[in-house]
Formats: structure tokens, C-alpha cells, sequence
């Protein structure tokens, strides 16, 4: 190795901006560092109770709660296993490549799943939601499922809108939310927004590790399970209630407790949840505001076209034509230590993503889109330079 | 709170002698305690891969191996979802708590359950259990599961012994295992034994934290697999071999496999497997020797009658006539910090546990058996004093 | 290596009862792997100085304190340049090692050092300290040095009763104790106690690392400092006043600073520092219990022959004759991973020290005593079995 | 609080730019929250051997080492106290607030102090220093005491010029050089360049808490200690040979060698010493381009005006007249958690000082100068717009 060449793993913290799982703030890692205790003792059971009340403060929501060992897909599967049957017809709204998955999960385990198709860039058309529902007079569609955030291609789909496009047309279909990569970063309400069940991922707004997750649930959605009928144990709600702490199947993760005590208070006490949204709001208004300016001179865009549905959590960014943005994020990693998201199922190449959710500033989100600039110079993929100065503008 | 009266957090560390999950070492816990990377990073994947090729020679395997983000009780489900269709019939051998579980959530998931029952102070009779197979001349049992070591009776079944009365009677069902309370315990031969499937977590042997576990598979199984038609997807092995990483659906829980990587280098380098297996038989040794002492007047006794099966990682132990374990055990967490498990199912509050498994060595050992003669000696449990010095005996 | 002989790092956590340093909590050890922040942020003043006034209530005084980036022997130090003058005369109560330590120290300072003897399994005679003082009628000696509890031979002396030693005689010398092992374990009084300056550190009844201590100081103290003429610069008082936190020279530790707000947390708050005392009590007296029971048969004794002096964070365990105490440490530690303290000075390889202060409870006491009941066994070391029962006994 | 009134904490991870302490990296943090253990365990003698031999490797010096529980500040003492006896006269070059402080305190040791003045924004002109020693014909001057990197001002003093100016003149004095902000970060040769005693801290290039420090030791300098009649003990040298470590006096601080280990590991394996300087060549190079674009526009400018002198590891930057350096660095760390150094004495208010040595890569450095100008604009601090492109430009 000579000394010019810059090791593969430079000194220094490792930029994480990758829209998931996200950065951990220290005292979270610390915190899930616990030493084993056992999950029935009320000393433990206390620390639960606390976090599982907080989880639904963050979810805006007073009814029903699951939680899960696993990971997002789990909760997805959860959702559909514990309200359906064989052969029930689902409609998915198309936002990108989580969309597609939550899809083909269900036809996996059974399920019927009809799409309303979209422009990837634009997302889903409400009208054609409304189109669809109202077509549907025998009301076959028994859930509607929704990507709030689809994480692939940074775009957020308005919840409400979607529930006014239920009640609109007096369809009693339940309403699902994939809240995996918005809560704790963008707002979500369940029980104002109608949601009948969301899932949620610890990894991202959350600021833990990857392994657990969960479904809020609504009155209507615990009605609807009491019929459902695809085979289920693991993650099968009825179960589940039966058990002191009603959740889980089997061992309680209890680290992933201690973690979230410790998240919890990062959120609401030290933070307070409306300043996280906003603060999330400010450093996806400073990441767009840089793309934009890069783009000028035939670079990289913004991947999402609806000024609307901008996320606030997660940027993707077309390349130039021809160009591959995998080679852009090894320059990013390999030389500069930070780690870019890369485009999923038909983006693979094409697009590269921000994340910028759960535990971030101003310094690191500038930090980041100074080496993106820098690793574009070295890479030679042309922009318009002064794309941090587009976003100090807007922080300032 | 007045000062004579230890308060219920005693200072000095928790005595964790539940089992399971168990003492995580401070390396270890502090290795999981990593930063957040992108599980597709290469650098992970050296780490990644390293740990799946130390797994396999914990489990004695050249087969192949699915993780899961999920609790021991996913690999169980995961097990059975992937090698079995709607109404197969599988035969379970009877051992105590965990194999009714087992058999529950297989009747949950469509499948028919024979049961093998068993008197849970001896174990199964191997002759019923040949008996059984050579009843089934149809060969209707699909497979065959058994739990290597029973956590709620400490009892051990010879794998061995089983794979012969399946050899004996040329009976095709698939082996699956249970190896959950065993592996990294005591010895456990996948290969050699000729299992088929066997279910393991992170949680006990492997002195990690809740939250992952793993079937290792054999090529027979694989086989099966593939005409296999329960619903599943979030833990279909076929989707699995379709991502990178050859396992998991979805995030990869990358914390665990910084723990898995030093918890291996624990058991493999720093003590080596059969040092651990030789730990695990001295100190449950002097664990019986301790109640077999306590016993002799009208104390509590060894649930397990049968010398033969043992369990060199757990030791339930059964109370005089009239007394509540619980009483017991709370004296023990609430006075002096010890965590004991209690008694599961039927056994509820006529056993209590003693886990002996993982991360122990002989003060620690020798401190949990001091603190429950203390324990029953404060709540009036009748015993015969002296059962550490019997411990001490066993273990010069 | 043979399975049969265990490993030299046996698994399991190492069993510490060195009487310094000592076990640290998790929690406390966690805190201290805070990432580095500026000592003048106004957020860490704000954990600085409620960490300064929880220390004072430790100490029980509402004087002056200045910290020390060092271990005790800097506290020592500290106390003596900012309170003397070259030639200057100090009377110094031997109790052992770590007075004549201190006596060593002083001279090198040039102080001159009158020393009142003793035998060190008793301890000074008061009408011994008495004399010395009433035969200063010059008042020569410009201050009385008192170890509060002898490391080195597990002796507590009574500070009142130095007190009313000077009291007695009339005598103006400052009162210098050393509360390195006592402070947080014993109660310790300076201002109802009327002592001078007393010397503290961070790695013992504290429970942090090794790093950090300091010295409480009396209004007449203070006074005494500014005459005083020995040259410092690091330790000097004086220079501390000048800076904003009114202590230290130099970088200010902040990790020891996150590490106390939590250990003072748990003594103050959990446990409650009475409960603290009385906790060393109890489990002091049940390691004389097993002591006393081992000599029963020729065996290994308490080196303590005043039990109106025992210490309750420390008990000296004097060999039988002939017997070499680091042959039973190294079996203890090299086989079992017990850590007992070795003798010092003279009493190397005479005695063996149990720590028992600090982060403890009965199962580690226990454990500690029930392993060395096997380690006496396995070396051969005659005594009278059953030392674990009669702490067992102490206990219920 | 407002919603758009970012709190005093803002998430994420402060940014962490003073000159020191610096930043920890999580994995050297992690290794310090080591349980405790004997320091005269043979396991840690082992540790600890593999850290002082580690050490010397860094200092490129086959010759002494001692270490001390204490600041940078003990080990400037420890140097004074072991070579010189009282009325010596040392000679030090002037280079700002450090050379300062370590003068002040030799005069508080009673060692009288002889300067070469300088201009701080320039260094010491080496023709004052060889007329100062010529002029010393009688030889009165027994060390020359040098800052190799003085943090204060951000000014690095070339030590083969200053050992130049000895040989030239032929003067014996022993050289000693504080390395305390650039061991580790800039080249430094402790024998090569014939440095006699050379003091460094833990917590700089390094990275690690504040609490430990060193003193390499030439032949030469232990001859002179031999003659040295400066009172001490805590530091004295003479000491720590006779105890079986070779340095400290009192408990060794272990915690501090578990976290050297792991910080010499990133430095020699992971990264390589000799790259370990070249980047901080390069982000050092970044840091001026920045600074030198803003002063453009009567904007803030770098302090030191001598380029053979600038300094890689730190930047001093001075304010444009009459805009207090306070203000903005309380912009920095209250709105956007940067926290950059202040000035200190009389550059108090005038300069803010950005520390770009230890854990540090490109996106921390870009993220801390985009910060900057961030700060800079919502200050109303007069700049030229565009300091992070030219820092970028630098780098790429």
C-alpha cells in the first residue's frame, strides 16, 4: 500500500448516509449493551410497558400495538397473515421496488393482489386509487396497502389523500401503511389518518439496530383478524395476547428494549417529536437543494418529480445517462468513507440515495454532500459545482 | 425504604442464572454494540461470511445454513414452512414444555401432529419411538422432531439414538432438531448424527443477545424443500438463496454478527469447542451435586430421574410437596440479586431452573448455588445444609 | 492444551476481589465511553459541577475539593505540596504499607516524618498517638497523617478517636486522612470529623476506573495553603482557583466525569449511601465468617486481631505457616478465574486480600468465598471446610 | 420551545473539531470500557508490554518511556522535576500559550526560565535561538524546552532546525520537546532528531480519554536525572524502575491500555503510521484552502503567516477585527453542534481554532468547514461565499 493511496478503511467515523438501517446515536449502542436480564422480571417489565407506551405516542395512535423479533419484513408479513385469508384480493398502491416486495410477499402466502400502477417518478395517481375502489362495487378488495415512504425512490405518498379516497367511495377495505422508513422522521397519525394497521421497523426514525419490529392496529383490523384464516403462529396476534406482555412469540429481545427507553427519551424528551419532523424537513429541503444545483450542468437529478411528495427522509438521484451510479458510490466509500445508498430492482445503477433520517445535523448533512461533490470530481460525472453552497443557503 | 432493608436493585452485577437467555460476555456485548454499516458493504460481507463458515462448524456441518432476524421460535416455524405442505404428518417425541410448543404451532401452520409421550422426569422411550415408526408403514411421517435438550425438564435426548430407531426401522421422515438450549453447549453433530434440519439461536450457547437465529439444512432437506407448499416468504429458503448474502428476506441484522464474530473467536479460539463442551459437563456436575445434597432432607430434588439424560446446561429442580418455587426464586432476585428460572407449562411453580449454559466458569457457578442455599434458608425451605461443599467436592 | 485442563482465560466473567481497583458497574463503565466533548461546553459544566457537589455529600463536607487528573499516590501528593513547606514536620500513624508509602513519599518531598508505630495486626495505640502529640508542645508537627482504612491489612482506624487525640493535647496539627478504601463504603465524615484534608480516588468505593482524585479541603486547610512553600505547579490549589472549574491543571478528564454522574447516581439514588455502608457491613462480616470458620483446622486466619478495627471493605488473610499465599492466588486465578489480592511489602506472599467493596453483593461474595474454599482444596491448603455455610449463615 | 428554534441539542452526532481532546474512535472507546483487572495480572503485563512497546514505535525511539496517570500538564512536570534541580536555568522557545504555560510552570518548580520571543503569527527565528545559546558560553542553560506543534496559535516548530541551532553552537543543554498535539498526527523522531525528553499525551493524535502521559527518555537525559535535586515522587523515574511495570507510581491505569492497544492497532495495522500523516497532510492542506478563500472578501484569515510553519493538525484563524471569535464558535455549537476551540490568552475572542488531528476523514473535515460558513452566514462574519468548494478542490 503506498502512503498516497488512501486505505480502504480511512480513519475516522464512517458517513453513514444510507437511507436504512441509519446512524445510532452513541447512547442508543450503549444503551443496548445490557447486560441479560430475564424478560418476565418486573424490573424489565417495566422498562416495556414504558416503551411500549411511547411507540404509541409515536405512532399518534391508542389502539393496539404487536411487536415482533424480525425485521420490517416480518411486520409486513405479520400484517397480512393476521387480517387475511386464502385467496382474499388485496389492492397495492405501485410506488417503487418496496411496493413491489410487499406484493409479492402476498402472493407468496396466498393472497390476490391487484395494483394500481405509477409513474415511478410522479407516484400513484389518486385518481386511479379512487378509479380502482370505486370499480371494485362488490368490494373484493379486502386491504389496501400503501408505502408511505418508499424508501426506493424518495418519494412520500400522502396518507390522507388515500384514506379520502376509501372514504370517498364508501369502500370498507382496510387501510395498511408501510411506515418503515417515515416514523419518527416524517409526521404519521394513525388513528387520525383512519390507518387500520402500519408496520414499523426499529432500524431507521427509531435509531436502533435491525431486529424488531411491529404493527399498530386498529379496532377494526382486531375485528378483521378474529376471521382471518392464512395459517399462522410466530406472528400470530391471538397468540400473542395470550402472553404476559402481550406480544412476541417466544424470547423477548429485551436489548432492543434498553435501546428504545434510550430512543424514546432522545425523541420526546431531548428533542420533542415536532422539532425531529421539522429538523428532518430542513435537511431534506438542504439535500434537494444541492441535487438541484448539481443537475445545472447536465449532473445528477432529483430521481422524484413531484415537488409534493418530496421526501424528507430519503433522496434518490437519477444519474446522468450512461453513467453508473455504483461506480460513483465505491469512489464514495473506497476513498472517502462514506456509505451511499444504491439503487434497487429496475434502479440498480441508475440512481443513488440519500438517506437522511433518525440521527443526523447540519454537520453531517453537509459533510455528506461535500464528499458526494468531491467523489463526483474524482469520478468525473459532471455537475454544476457549489452544490453545498445551495444547501448552506438553505440552512442559513 | 429503611436501611436494613436491601432495596430490590442490590448493588454488584445480576447473578443471571436463568436458561436463557444467558450471560452475554462484556466483548460481546460490547462488539454488538457497533456501528450501523450497510449490511452490503464488502467489508461486512468478510465479516458476514467468516462468521456463517464458524456457524457451520458449531453445528458440525458442511450442509447449508439459513439465518433469520427472528427469536428461536421463527427457526422452529421457518422449519417446518419450508419442508412440509398443508396436512403432512410429523411426529413429535414428547419432552417437556418446548415440544408441545412446537407441536402447537405446527397444528397453527396445517400440519398433522403424532406425538411420541414421554413421562417428563425420564424422556422418551426409544422403543415407542421405534414402535412408532414402524407402525407407519405408509410412511405418512413426514419428519421426525425432536428437542435435543428440553430447557423447561433439563433433560437431554440422545440424537443418536433416534437417528437409529429412524435407521432401524428404514423410516424416510426428516430428522429436525431442536438445538436451541444445546448448541455450543453441549455437543451436537449435525452431520455425523445425520440430522436433517436443526433449529438454533442466538440467545444461549453462542452468548448473544436475542434476535437471530438459523436452521442448518441438510442436502435430503433441501430436497424436500423444494415440493414443500406451506405459504411463506419471509422465511422461504428459496428467496433466500436468491440475495446475496444466501439467506435472510429483507435487512440484515448486522449488530449480530459483530457479536457472533467475537462470541466465535471465544468458543473456538480462546477456549475451543470441547474445552467449552468439558466446561459445560464439570459445572453441571456440580450443580447436581449441590441438589442431590439439598435433597436429602426432604429438600428439593433433580426433576430429572433418568442419570442417562441429564443436562449438562440446565437443571430443573422440583420442590417439596407444598412449596412454591416462586416464592423461592422471587426471595432470590428480590434479596440477593439471583435470577432463577421458573417452572413452564404444568411445571409452573413446581420447578425452578437453574441455567448453567454459556458464558459461566466455577465462582459463578458456585455463588448462584451459595445464594439459593441462602435463598432457602431465608424463605424456609426445608434442605440439607452443605450443598455448596458438595459442589466444591465435585468440581477439586 | 488437554480438554480435561482448563484454559488459562476460563469463560465467565473474572470473579474480582482485589480490594483495588475494584468492579466496576456496567452502567458506570458505559457511561465513561462517552465520546470526547469540550471540558468548557457548557453542557458538560453542567455534569461537572453536579458531579463536584454530589462528591461533597460522599465526603459529608460543604468545604473546598480540587480533583486530580492521577491516581491516589497524585491525591497524596496533592496534599502534602499545598499544605507544607520544606523541612516542615508531619506524624504519620503507621498502619501498614500504604502509611509507610505515604511516609516514603513525604520525605522524598523533604518533610520531615515522625512516625507513631504499630503493631499492623492491631493498629496504633491512641494513648500511643496521644503521647506523641503532648510531646510536641513546640507544635512542630504541622500535620497528623491517618490511613482511614489500611489497604494492605484490612484495619480501619476510627478518625474520631484521632480527632480527640488532638483535641485532647490541645495540639493545632492539620488532620490528613487518606480514605482511598473507604470513601463510598465506610462512612466517612470530614467536617463532623474535623479533618483537614482528605484523600480520595476514583477506582475504589467510587467504582470507576483508575484516573481520576482529589482532596477535600477545610477552611483551615486553605489557610495553611498559603503559606505553604513546597514547589508545584500541577497539584497547586492556587493555580486551580484560576480556572473556570476551580480545579485541575491542564485537560480536565470528562469520561471520569460521565462515569461519576452515574456511579453517584447509583449510590445516591438506587441504593442510598446508608444502604451503601450498611450492604459493606453485612457482606464484610460474612467474609470473616468463612475466615474465621477456615482457621478452625490450622487454617488460614484473619490478619486482624482488633475487632473493633476490622474493615469492612477488606479482609487480610494471613496463611498458615509455611504456606505461600500467591501459590493459592495463582491456582484461584490461573484455574478459576478468581482474582484475590497478594500481601505488600512484608506481608508479600504471607497473606491473600479479599476485596469486598464497591460494586458487590452476596452471590459474588459467596461465589468468591466458595472458590476459594476450592481453590484451598485443590492446593492443598489445610482448613476446616464449611467457611461457605457460615457465611451463608451471616447472610440469612 | 418553537418548533423552528432548532434545542440545544440537536440530533445527531457532535461534530467535534477543538484541537483537543479530539475525537474517540467508537472502537478504541469500546476497549476502554474494559472490566477491571490486577495490573499485575500476567494477562494485562502482556497488554500493557505490547502498548509500551507500541508507544515507542510512535515516538521512533528505542530509548525510555515513562508513563504517568495524568494530563499532558503531569507529564511537562515530570520532565522539570527529573532532570533539573533547583536555581537550573532552561531556555524556551516562545510559540504562544502553551510555551507559555510550561515556562510558568518551571518558575512555580523554582527553576528559572530564560525565553527566545517570537512573533506568535511567525515562530521563533532559529538565528535568536543559536545567538541564545552561543551567548550562553559558561553553559548555564541546561535544557532548551520546545513546543513541537503549539496548539494555541497552530504553528508547527521544525525540531531538526532546533537541534541544528545545538550542535552549531555546541551546546550541551538537553533538549525537550512537547509533543503533545502532534505525536501521532505529525512525523516525529524521537531519536533522529536527538530529542532528549519528549512529552505526549493520550488524549490527541492518539485518541484516546484524557488521563494518561508519557515522557520518552534519551540515555543522556537519565544520566542528567541522576544528578537531579528537584523534589519528587509521584513522577519520579528513579521510582518506577524499582516496581515491576517500570513506570507509574501508585495503581496503574488499565482501562487507559486496553484502549492503546486498540488505538495502535488503527494506527499501525489498520492504517499505517506513515499514512496516518500523509492524511493529515491533506485534510491540513483542506482546512487552509478554506480559511484562505474566506479571507477574500475581509473575511476571517489564517493566524499563522508562515507557510514552512503551518500546522496539520491544527488551524488557528483569526477573526476579522473586531467580531468576537466567541460569538460565532455559540453559533456553531448551539444551533448546529460544531464545536471548534476558542482562542486562548491573549487570543481570547480573536481566533477560533479547528482541530483536524486523530480520528478524522473527509466528510468530518468538509462537514466542519461547510458548518463553519454555515455559521459565518447566520453570524453576519463577512466571508467569501465558497470556502467548501476550494477545500474540495484541495482534496479531490
Amino acid at each position: 500500500m503506498s502512503v498516497t493511496q488512501p486505505a480502504r478503511k480511512p480513519r475516522g467515523r464512517q458517513f453513514f448516509a444510507n437511507p436504512g438501517p441509519t446512524n445510532i446515536p452513541d447512547s442508543v449502542l450503549l444503551a443496548t449493551a445490557h447486560q441479560t436480564v430475564d424478560f418476565n422480571d418486573p424490573n424489565f417489565i417495566e422498562v416495556y410497558d414504558a416503551c411500549v407506551a411511547g411507540l404509541k405516542r409515536v405512532l399518534k395512535t391508542t389502539q393496539g400495538l404487536f411487536l415482533y423479533t424480525g425485521s420490517g419484513h416480518a411486520a409486513w408479513e405479520a400484517s397480512l397473515v393476521n387480517l387475511l385469508s386464502p385467496g382474499d384480493r388485496i389492492l397495492i398502491l405501485e410506488s417503487g421496488y418496496f411496493s413491489i416486495s410487499w406484493a409479492n410477499m402476498a402472493k407468496d402466502l396466498g393472497i390476490e393482489v391487484q395494483s394500481v400502477a405509477a409513474d415511478w417518478r410522479r407516484g400513484v395517481d389518486m385518481a386511479a386509487v379512487r378509479a380502482a375502489l370505486a370499480a371494485d362495487t362488490a368490494h373484493g378488495i379486502k386491504a389496501l396497502c400503501v408505502v408511505h415512504n418508499e424508501t426506493a425512490t424518495g418519494m412520500m405518498i400522502p396518507i390522507p389523500e388515500v384514506r379520502a379516497a376509501l372514504d370517498a367511495t364508501g369502500h370498507p377495505a382496510l387501510l395498511l401503511a408501510d411506515t418503515i422508513s417515515s416514523l419518527g422522521s416524517l409526521d404519521f397519525r394513525m388513528d387520525e389518518w383512519g390507518v387500520d394497521a402500519c408496520v414499523g421497523g426499529s432500524q431507521k426514525g427509531l435509531m436502533l439496530p435491525t431486529g424488531m419490529s411491529f404493527t399498530g392496529v386498529s379496532a377494526k383490523a382486531m375485528e378483521a383478524h378474529k376471521t382471518s384464516r392464512l395459517p399462522k403462529h410466530y406472528f400470530n396476534w391471538t397468540n400473542m395476547l395470550a402472553r404476559p406482555h402481550r406480544s412476541f412469540v417466544g424470547t423477548v429481545p429485551v436489548s432492543f428494549f434498553y435501546g428504545l427507553q434510550q430512543s424514546l427519551r432522545l425523541i420526546e424528551q431531548e428533542e420533542g417529536l415536532e422539532n425531529v419532523f421539522a429538523r428532518h424537513t430542513r435537511l431534506g429541503r438542504a439535500v434537494r437543494a444541492a441535487v438541484q444545483h448539481w443537475s445545472g450542468n447536465d449532473g445528477p437529478q432529483l430521481f422524484c418529480l413531484n415537488p409534493g411528495r418530496y421526501s424528507d427522509s430519503v433522496t434518490a438521484i437519477l444519474m446522468p445517462e450512461g453513467l453508473n451510479a455504483d461506480a460513483l458510490r465505491s469512489v464514495a466509500l473506497q476513498r472517502f468513507n462514506l456509505s451511499l445508498g444504491g439503487g434497487l430492482g429496475p434502479l440498480g445503477g441508475k440512481v443513488f440515495r440519500i438517506g437522511h433520517l433518525g440521527d443526523l445535523n447540519e454537520p453531517m448533512i453537509l459533510g455528506t454532500l461535500a464528499t458526494v461533490e468531491l467523489a463526483m470530481k474524482v469520478a468525473g460525472v459532471p455537475h454544476a459545482p457549489g452544490g453545498v453552497a445551495a444547501a448552506i443557503d438553505a440552512l442559513a
